[in-house]
Order: structure tokens, then sequence, then C-alpha cells
């Protein structure tokens, strides 16, 4: 017994997306059915639709950024009910039984965890498909319950540029005093300001351009330093405890690793490849400085951070959208035209299903 | 009124070492006069001295390993008494008010620390000359103690190398089941091996030759690794917490950092320079893993290190010379003919000078 389900997807790397049926697995014991409710539309949909990563399998339905309301539970699930309000983010399994699933960081999983679209079931072999739908089943230890009084189109990307931003937050103990900078203002730095400023840091944006200075403030900035101006940067030499780089194209580090002050880390959450310019060793040595890397976050962080938002109600600025939107969308997000992220409507799809089924 | 002292300097970057009379200033009440014993041989006393660093200072009187016996304190001495057995590292003086010098990591001191050769003194202008002499003036706070018991001619590497490899073992805090690794196995990589396995580490050594494997195991590695030997390489992707890289010259990175677990840091304490090939941060990110550097370390640091290397008898393995034999000494450690360091007799210095003047 499998399910049929409405969702949009791409049949190529060029292909716009749109209406698609495909299937989703009968729920096990362990399984939790989610109507989805918000998608979060995330710059990685794009890279996994266009093949830039070179795994993509089409058709292809994106969308790891998913809040819904629960409509089954399997036998054995014991911590959600039907009409919880939950979150699914960007993977829908892991092997649970390597060091790092033991630790709660089911993202660094030994043995590859299972993405939520563009991968396969490793218990079924069936191809994983996203948020771009109308349901998910996913095992109750992947589902995040979404807090009280949180706004749900709002909360869904949390469930990525949330976690993103968060685990490498946490990880590298930020709290009352520290000193943090973010560079880049798109769907994860407005989500790193936020949660930075929240945690009791102050924040510092990094921005290439002026211009943003009111809305980086209004997100929780405490300062803005435009990156290209030599005055500013020197200015905030030595400085920094912990810089959150979100930019996902190559980049030189080396600008803002002079920011870092002693024993600082600087840690990439957008960009997998090689490093142009060279990075120079010399600054890291004379001050105990690092550079580093951080992909999401584990479930029990997920947790840990939505929790965190609904104390604070914090939530993404989002724009949202009808699902028939999305191919515009996802022009304008390549133009970093959005402010911060876009979210589909799911009832935007139900409409269209029904209207198709007359 | 100050004292005449000799020693031995190069008068240029391509002159060799020589005999040489030179001014030590009048003990200030804070200042130890300390006979020097020993002097270690570190390959920055041939940067310096062949001005690779590009702030050579000449005549140059290299030597930051020094192991001597106080003969004189000042007034306000507290700490140390005439005949004590002590120590003085890469530094004789440091701004005392900055962040750093108040965490007692006065290498790291934001106005310039001194260092103890080739640098120039704030307090009185005066050029500062290193351990290869018969005495040196150092203030108390820059000098620690050694303890008793400890081989005096094999300590004094440990004010160089050991504190180099000790400071990044401590702040990344290897203890008992760690798994370290080192990279190199020359004057730093030695200790390296000696202290992480005295920390109760599981140590590897890294290196691109066969037939360091007997030294390697005794001086505490429980693994060499061939780093030129794929397989070798990839049974060990993933595993390491930390490793302490003390290649002296531009290497490639990556394949340590594929070796590097979940979390872990590759901290070079070598090199200072751009970094050929470029540093992939796919694998950064895909593990959290961090490219960090280190430089020798902090004055509290060094009396932890030395009280510990007196606990658990660890001194450098070491080459006595006289101090005649230091240009070919220099010669045989450009050519890594050295196990594992050169260190010089002093005594040889007195009967030189005491039959010059005969």
């Amino acid at each position: 017994m499998v399910m049929n389900v409405r969702g949009y997807a791409a049949h190529s790397v060029d292909s716009p997306l749109g209406l698609f049926s495909f299937l989703r697995r009968d729920p096990r014991p362990t399984d939790v059915v989610i109507e989805i409710l918000y998608g979060g539309v995330c710059h990685s949909d794009i890279h996994n639709v266009r093949n830039d990563w070179g795994n993509a399998r089409h058709p292809m339905v994106p969308g790891h950024e998913i809040v819904g309301r629960v409509t089954h539970v399997g036998d054995a699930v014991g911590r959600f009910k039907v009409g919880d309000h939950v979150g699914v983010g960007c993977m829908v399994d892991s092997c649970q039984h390597c060091a790092p699933c033991g630790a709660g960081l089911e993202q660094y999983c030994e043995n590859g965890n299972t993405l939520t679209y563009n991968d396969v079931d490793p218990h079924d072999g069936m191809t994983t498909y996203g948020g771009y739908s109308e349901t998910i089943v996913v095992s109750e230890k992947f589902v995040v319950k979404v807090p009280d009084g949180l706004d749900l189109a709002g909360a869904a990307p949390l469930l990525c540029a949330g976690i993103t931003t968060w685990s490498p937050l946490r990880h590298w103990q930020v709290g009352p005093g520290s000193k943090v900078a973010v560079v880049g203002l798109g769907g994860l730095g407005h989500m790193a300001l936020k949660l930075a400023k929240a945690m009791g840091a102050e924040v510092t944006l990094f921005s290439r351009s002026p211009g943003k200075e009111d809305d980086a403030r209004r997100l929780g900035a405490d300062r803005v330093v435009i990156s290209t101006d030599k005055a500013q940067m020197k200015a905030v030499r030595n400085t920094f405890d912990l810089i959150v780089d979100t930019v996902p194209y190559v980049h030189d580090l080396n600008p803002y690793v002079a920011t870092l002050g002693l024993s600082g880390t600087l840690v990439t959450v957008g960009y997998l490849g090689g490093l142009e310019d060279q990075l120079n060793t010399a600054p890291l040595v004379l001050g105990r400085k690092a550079v580093a890397g951080s992909v999401i976050g584990g479930i029990a962080e997920a947790q840990e951070m939505l929790d965190f938002c609904g104390q604070h109600g914090i939530t993404a600025d989002i724009e949202k959208i009808d699902i028939q939107e999305i191919n515009d969308a996802w022009e304008r997000m390549l133009k970093s035209d959005v402010k911060y992220r876009f979210v589909i409507d799911l009832a935007s799809l139900k409409r269209e299903a029904e209207h198709a089924e007359g």
C-alpha cells in the first residue's frame, strides 16, 4: 500500500517545475504522515535540480524546509499525535548506529544520511521527494515539533536556513558578549543575524555593498561593515570570535580572517570547493585562528533551535508565494531578489490539484 | 652600567657565525641574570640570520632555547634565587596590559612582544641577543623554572620545540583517548610525539618516507602512516581529533584534512604563507573540520609544560655540540641530519673566550 501524492517536480535540469504525481510509502509503525502546509525555497533546490552537484535524479520534487500538520501516526510513534504542527528539514533518515548519529549529529552520519529529496530510501529503494508537495511520510526520529505561537509559514525556513546557522553558533559557544560577524545577507545570513542577536552576541554584518544597513539593524546587526571598504575592514581587524560565512560561491577568505580575534574561527556554511585566493596560514598561526566548516545540524539541535525560536518569537522574514509562482521565484532568487526567503503556501497546490481533477 | 658578554654572531645573511662581544643591559630590579649552560638550535635561527622573514638585524646572536643557572637577581625578583636552573624561550618581554597578555598568552601580545633575539627592547632601545652566548639578562616574568631531575641539555629544546607543540595539544584539549597525529618528524615533531603520548593520546606519525618506524615508536607513536601511500592514507580517513602539522614549508593540507575525524582540527605550527594546493572547503563543511594555526606558547603554559616534562621525565632527543661546530650543525640541520635537536654546550664558548683572552 503506497499513497499517491501531488507535488511540483522538475523533469530535467532545464525544465520548469510543474504538477507531478508520485508515490509515498505506506507509513511504517515509526512513521508520521504530515500534510504539508508550508515549504521554504532554498538556493540548494536550484543547485540540485540543475545538477550543479552532479547527483541529480529527475523527476525531482525539491524542498527541505517543511512545516505541516500530522494527519496520521504509526503504532510505534510516541512523540507526535494527529494535529501536531511539525517540521522536517534536510534529512529524513540516517544509520542511527555510528558515532555521529549516537551524538545527535545525524548530518555527519558516517554511513550517509538520507536526504529529504533527490535521494534513495535505503529501506525500500524508493526515491525521496521533498516539500514542494502536499504530503510527506517521515520516521518520527526526523520530525521536530513547531512550538505553539510561531507563524507556521515563517517557521519553515528555520528547518534549513535556521539550523544551518544555529548549529555553528552553538558549536562555537556563542553567548552573551560573543562578537559574531555574518558574511552575506540572504536566507542564511538573515537568520544568522537574528539567532546570534537573540543569543546575546554583539553582531556585525559584512556586506559587499551599502544600502543594507537599515534591514541589517532591524534583523539584529549592531554594525554593518562594507567589506570592499579597506578602512572599514581595518577598523575591525582582530575583532570577532566567530564569523559565519554564508556566501555560496568561491571568494577570498583572507580579508575576513584578518578580522578574527585571537583564537577566533571563520566557519563557512555555504560554499563547497577550493579556496581562491590561497588561504594564508600566517594569520592563522600568529593569532591561533581557524577556518572551519559546518553543514545543517542534527535533529536534537533542530528541536533546540525551534524551541529557542519559540521562546524568542523568531521566524524568517519571508515572501509567501503560491506554488504556481515557483519558477518565477527561482529566477528572482538567482538575482537575490527576495527578502529573505520564499515560502510556498501549499494550499495553492491543493487548489490546483482539485481543479485539475475537476 | 652594562655588561660585556661573549657569544656567536652572524654579521650578515651569508657569513658564518663566529665569536662576538656585545653588551647586555645592567640588570633592572625585576631582572634575572642567567649563566647560559645550554642553547638549543632551532631551524628559525637559520631563517632569521638568512633574512628569510625580511627583518634580519646583523650582527645577530641567535638562540631561543635557553637553559642556565641564575647568577644574580634584582631586588624586586621574587620567584628566583641564585643557583636556580631556569629557562628562557622565544620571548623576553611583552606589553603586559593587553587582553592576550592578561590571559597568559604573551605570544599573541597585541602590542608586539619582544623576541629573545633579532628584536629591540622597547625600554632601552637595545638590540636583543639570544642564547648562543654566555649570559642573558631577562625580566623574571619571562623566565621559567627547570624542574629538578631533568637533563639540562635535553631540556633546552623544550623552550621552543616543546612549548610550540604543547600549546596546541593543550588548547585543543588532548587527553586520554584523544586521537592525535603529527606531520613531520623533526625537532617539533619528535616533541609532539612525546608530549601527546604522555598526555594519554593515541598517537600517529605521518611521514613521507618509510624508515622512521622504529624511531617514531620509541618516541611515542602507536602507528606510522606513510603519507605518500594512498592505501595507508585511506585507512586513516576520518580518524583524528587533532593533527599537529610541523612541516615548515608549503605543502598540500587536503590529504591530511581527509584524515581528520568529525569536528577535528589540523593545526599548523611550522608554516607561514599561502596554501597550495587550494584548500578545499567541502570536507571542512561536511565534517565540521577546521584548519588552524598556533605559535609557540605563553609563559604560564611553558612553566606548565616544563613541570609536566619533569613529572614524566621528558626531554628532547639531542646531539650535544660545541659552539665551534655551529656552522656545520646548521648545514646538517638543513639536510634534516639531526636526531632531533642540536644543543650547544656553552662551556665550549667559555673555553674559547678564555683562550682568546689567554
